[in-house]
């Protein structure tokens, strides 16, 4: 009997390829969930004994947060990255981490093949396909829903002939966490001119008063949140959610291009990834040097736009990383962010590495180590090129 | 009598300028205020009568404003320049401009010397000196204070000395302000860890109740705002800065690079301009395809960070605005923006040249003008690439 | 009876076309060679023969040789393009032009499909329908040999069947010639490690004594040769090939990524292109300032790979152009060339736009226009956020 | 006494320096001179000899060449650098790390001060100082020959005030010679259209029977020359400079920007590096991805000029060094390469990690590990927001 590793997180979709795949095409299903931080412990046990249910051949959950962090958020956060200046990929990021795990699990049990529900509709297509061609180059990959271009009715129809009974309501918004974020797809973000309601975000607005929030790096990662020493910095991006995420920070609309060609908009919350990005950008502008912001920029562009499209396992992703990691030596010190309702600022940093100091000078206020005359210098020669160019062509202008 | 023409803006620096240039250096000065839309009609008034009591040649005023739109504006709106994804360059961009005026104007009265006020230890020093030497080669370029390096005392003992009275308190924030924003320096933004207290913001927060405000583009440039239709678009970025500045909206403290090397630190109120800029970018997330936006970040960014150190007559410069004109083709719409006290957010957009459009799909529900099959053909090719590498390098890793 | 444009071009595989698409499919064939400065008049008037012969309903010849220069080569020379540093687009480019004349060409008689003979395993393949879909969104495209897969052998018992007489013979290498190059493929190139023999390359080498050439540009566009004025950019272009070709110069073999992911190897000689780009390069060296040849470099550089994979229809591609063209107001005047067999080199230029001037200064001579003083000013500021980043970091460090 | 290192090179400007220092300025005088590969060994004692006799405290050479290679050499490998794409930064990058030397040498034997006997019109006063500010933050520089402003006839007349005998004679080029090239400089490079003639060249041209040259790479640096292993890096360059020099290969003008904003132009003859970079280049084009091969083009440009800027201590390079050593993981195999009189070409390669296999397809050929359906499915999703861009705006135009 062929093995085949099935993408399983307990939908209505992941249900009906257990069941179509086992029951039409008599595969040996092997349901894995993969969890990048989104799933709470009894969330999976109820998965767990619903796939059971389900007949499959067996059930995992592969936790690759610690992984998912290591190979991915770290330099999400070193490249502050946010797609199109607003997204902190929370999706997309997450997706090419699970389409690895699934991989790699595939070819530790001997599968021949791998599932996924994505639609046809969807980047997630993409991401799982393009993971799964390079890990898996021989596997078969199987993609039910995109096939067969069921109407959910039908995959409703098909599961209660097949006895199965789950909660078939359609939630009115589709929800997916995972630790880097939450995204949130409805009605409203199928079109171009509506906003998400309040309702529509999971996070309950629960703190009013002001807090200020100390997030400490160490190399660019974090290491400390409130004065606390955390040696995971997944840890302190939890505990950062934690305090951050009641005050409904970090809600916007991402719109945006699909890796399909066709524009997409889909509204999220991220209060700790949006906060520590902020954050982390903060203390860059007072530790790296003028060209290393720039070329950071230049190339975190670039490398959150091809992950994004799945291009994850693109050599070049190694090489940005190894950019990006190598700007993060003197990015240590601690910042300080004040929450409130809906929004957040930057108070400031406070770092051994801040080349903001006094000793130096102060902006507009006093030079030291320069003179006047210096600065003289330095504007003719800085601007030579363009006073000799304007000499030579505006002559022949006349 | 050789004729000097100063910049001049009635305050202690450049009043200490006009009495040290005509007293002790025996020049004719023409004191010259060019407005880019910081000051009102009876402020001028009261600094042209000041002026003429410190005895100086002449004073004029030269209203830039349009100018500065069409030269300089405009572009920062095409290419959402926000320096260090933060400050819309309220001051850089506007000394180009004032450097430019008065150098024009030294020209049109025969001056062969230009004067400012700048200190040795500030961006616009640079700025004026790069904007002199390239039109005006052959002027002398004086900048007392610069030079004298005279503490605030001395400067004003000189000044009553020489019978001047006018106001020598300090203020205890220094504020600039122009129509594309309004900046704030004071003793919290010469540290790295203090944020501006909210009485250093010139602007009221008096708006409470959320408004929409609905702002039309017109191939990139604003011609709409709540529906009534603007000829101009400076007319236009006023009205909106009487909606949106009430709010509070657009403040932040920015950290960057000063042209001299060392990292600054300034706070500013800039509601219209962020607010503008946020709503131009959005609509571009509608009408600009993938690559028209990649590159336009990574070149906007660079023209902000140019004209922020003063090169604006590099051609290059020239170059850039001729890329980002052509990318406003089809940037016509209208946008929706919710404005709050504190923060505004997107509602949505309204443009005939959206390319999200259910016509051709509709993110991860329904794919029209394609395929599943198509996709799973795209995925194969486009993964080509990092498929072979894998199986050539994998091989060899073993 | 439908109506299907086919790209014909006289060889085996449209041959083939032509003959399937009518016998076997009922399509009406409207055979047509787009010459892109490829075919002499003769070669059209055989192929024209020919194509009669086929049956076809009408065969026609579209000269875009001009629209070619226009709308694609004048940018390729603005860019200075060569794809990997080597290849002048020679193929690329045409293909593009080619579809658009075929799209064209089809709205305008109205015909429902478009056929061209590519094969599976090349670029062509994919720049023709990338064109076709764009401007022919309704129409059906066909690819007979692509589909059937046929062996050369398969089509030529096909024709014979059909009582083609043609010369079936294979050509030791296939060669595709334009005016911006001839492309030569053959046994050596499908390997990565062998040169093209002398005799693979059409051009004899007829000129052993050395020639100076001399190029005038008129804003980056070629308006002299030796001395005698063109008006017609085009003709320039084939006099510089017809002085040029002889000395066997611009020979090359071009290895790189296909836009379906796989690295393909192609040989070419190119003589006018070569020269023409890398006289223009030199004169942009004097002509242009630094960050005008920076960005120009980084934006020709995807232009020329964004041609090259098909994607001349998105926009950016204008946006591009309006940059390039934008760089090119002051690049006008001679450059001289040292034509030898084989090779060719540099000799200087002349341009009343030359910012290299003896007037500002002679490099490592003699400073004019500053001092010695201001070159220390100018370092002791430029370097001074370097110094300043040492001194924070290594104190740190010990 | 106070303590001066003198970068001295035994010519007339520093041995003016020398003499200058110690008499007229009572400086402790210890001339140190810094070998990047360009002096024999014969050359370096006849220079002490002299330096002895004009009365130094102490002649010291320090031998930089494996530093040379380690710290810059192998990143304009790695980075194909050639500025303007014609020049391999010969002088540029071994003044830096000349500089670099000398610094540390002057900490080690506790000099507060530094001297060079650069002019006021060249690049190499730049690199110097900002090498010397850096590193030496405390130390005074001292430059005798661009304070003075002194002519050829006044240093000479004033050495022989002072009894120095030497060569006073002037060369008709003036000649720098390192590991990675000679500089010649002379009457014609101070103008816009001349070349250098043939006797400018300082390698007689003396093979003129074709040789292959076979290099090995391993990670990007040579490993291998016809053959024989090289340990060091370093020799082989050496190797590949006595094989191909003799061909008078590598000889070219570079035109370009310098630091202090005129143009500067420059010939060169550089057999060993244009072979090497042309080869290591190649090399790539089979082992790299298309995104690795963009990003380390436009990054080594910036690299190559700020380097030749005298900006080799800002962090960024050492970041950008990170990306390109991340780069070269598989840039391993042979690269042969056709010798001739004058001008080379690349035969081919053979390599492990070649992407180019026709296990994968051959290009044009056949197509393999994907359909002819893959490949349209392909394009229509690759060319769909193109195609969406203009349906939408069409539309809206007619």
């Amino acid at each position: 009997m062929k093995k085949v590793v099935l993408a399983y997180s307990g939908g209505l979709d992941t249900t009906f390829c257990a069941i179509y795949l086992s029951q039409e095409k008599g595969y040996e299903v092997h349901a894995v969930l993969v969890n990048t931080g989104g799933f709470a412990q009894e969330e999976l046990e109820r998965i767990e004994e619903r796939a059971k249910k389900l007949g499959v051949a067996s059930f995992k959950v592969l936790d690759v947060t610690q992984t998912y962090y290591q190979e991915v958020l770290k330099y999400l956060i070193f490249g502050n990255v946010l797609k199109n200046q607003t997204y902190p990929l929370s999706v997309s990021a997450e997706r090419i981490l699970q389409a690895k795990a699934l991989a790699e699990y595939a070819k530790s049990i001997g599968a021949t093949a791998v599932a996924h529900g994505s639609t046809g509709a969807g980047n997630d297509q993409v991401r799982f396909d393009m993971i799964f061609q390079t890990i898996l180059p021989e596997a078969e990959i199987i993609t039910p829903i995109r096939d067969l271009k069921l109407s959910r009715e039908e995959e409703i129809s098909y599961l209660k002939e097949h006895q199965v009974h789950m909660n078939f309501e359609k939630a009115a918004y589709s929800i997916n966490k995972g630790i880097w974020g939450t995204s949130v797809g409805g009605k409203e973000t199928l079109t171009s001119d509506q906003a998400l309601p309040e309702e529509a975000y999971p996070t309950q607005v629960s703190k009013t008063d002001p807090e200020v929030l100390r997030i400490g790096f160490e190399k660019g990662e974090i290491n400390r949140v409130n004065g606390a020493f955390f040696a995971d910095p997944v840890a302190a991006i939890i505990k950062i959610q934690e305090i951050a995420g009641p005050f409904g920070i970090g809600r916007d609309i991402h719109v945006g291009d699909t890796i399909i060609g066709i524009k997409g908009r889909v509204g999220f919350e991220a209060a700790a990834p949006l906060v520590i990005i902020k954050a982390h950008q903060l203390l860059e502008k007072h530790t790296l040097t003028k060209w290393q912001s720039f070329w950071k920029n230049q190339l975190s562009e670039f490398y959150g736009n091809h992950l994004h499209e799945g291009h994850y396992l693109d050599p070049v992703m190694r090489n940005l990383e190894a950019f990006m990691a190598a700007t993060q030596t003197y990015v240590t010190g601690e910042v300080n962010v004040q929450l409130m309702p809906y929004r957040f600022s930057m108070i400031g940093i406070h770092s051994d590495h801040d080349l903001m100091s006094a000793k130096f000078g102060s902006y507009g206020e006093m030079n030291k180590g320069y003179t006047a005359e210096d600065v003289k210098g330095f504007t003719r020669i800085l601007g030579n090129q363009t006073a000799i160019f304007h000499s030579v062509n505006q002559e022949k202008d006349d």
